[in-house]
């Protein structure tokens, strides 16, 4: 397309575009904590989590992760985020996949114990971001409850992020966030090509 | 829905999850370097590459990064990636967003730059992590030829990854692709609310 445009009508819109760019500037003046929401069947869920994470780190703020249904997160994580020990907290749900258990109140009794802890990194204002991994699998599988989710939600410090990620994101939870994100699968090696999780991709 | 099913029928459903889990993943035998496509006008395009590259340089890989149209990277990044200096190469072309320069000779001087950057790094065995962020930015404003790049994808090692972020990809690209994420702009604060850029979340 642009490259129909002669020089002189490049320049002009490209004039506009950063015209348009300064006023969409120019009108947003708030700051503020932000719920946000990445769902969808796709990748990248968790590894956008991962990446504001570390945007968080490097500005030097205090950070929790609490990790729900996963097991703990694989060595190549870790081995990036115990840089970070004194800025980081890291609770991980002690089990695998749900699936590897098949018990229902087990499952319930560790996801409510997960949330307890993220309860209390969500309120404590010291931390400007609370990473919420694959909360919506427990939200969906009812070992949590999306009304008391969302009431402490509404209670976090007002300038603090909380990320909730996972597929099937609650429509209430959706309502209540600030930012939501669809991951939508577009083409998988898995699926397609029958290609294994592979590191550094997966984990 | 799982909240109506007896203990009996939850630890049945479980177990045929866990069945159809460990097939999946005995039919899945192939490693493969793949070649990994972030698109959509959502967020998380950005960050989720930033996130396989963690994993990447966790596990001792060597990576590169090559930025596309954006700046360079914000001090939050920075700081957090010079700490693997020695696993990471890291190129970002010199100028700010494309509307900055209007100068359509000159935007396509650099991203031709960046491209030949990035071409060393694809081609290079030495390298299992390639990411090129916003390159499908560059791709639409015809400043890099797709199929100049899609014939290098063809030549990369068997077992390297290539990561290309932006909205609007090509669809010759997407073709090419083997794992393609759109990420999809649910809700976004910015739009809905008037709230500005903040550290953490955008940069």
């Amino acid at each position: 397309m642009s490259g129909q445009l002669s020089d002189e009508d490049y320049k002009k819109k490209m004039q506009k575009r950063k015209e348009i760019q300064e006023q969409r500037l120019a009108n947003m003046k708030q700051e503020k904590g932000l719920i946000i929401v990445h769902t969808g069947n796709g990748k990248g869920k968790t590894t956008a989590g991962l990446g504001m994470v570390m945007r968080s780190l490097g500005h030097g703020y205090q950070v929790a992760i609490v990790q729900f249904i996963k097991g703990a997160w694989e060595p190549a994580e870790k081995a990036v985020l115990e840089q970070w020990s004194e800025q980081l907290e890291f609770y991980a749900m002690g089990e695998g996949f749900t699936w590897e258990t098949q018990d229902r109140e087990r499952d319930t009794m560790m996801a409510q114990k997960a949330w307890a802890k993220a309860k209390e990194f969500i309120l404590n204002p010291e931390y400007k971001l609370t990473f919420l991994d694959e909360i919506n699998i427990a939200l969906k599988m009812d070992y949590l409850d999306v009304n008391e989710v969302i009431g402490v939600l509404e209670q976090k410090p007002a300038d603090s992020h909380v990320i909730l990620t996972g597929r099937g994101a609650k429509p209430e939870l959706v309502e209540k966030a600030d930012l939501v994100t669809e991951m939508k699968l577009i083409k998988h090696p898995f699926k397609e090509q029958g290609i294994k999780a592979q590191p550094g991709i997966e984990f």
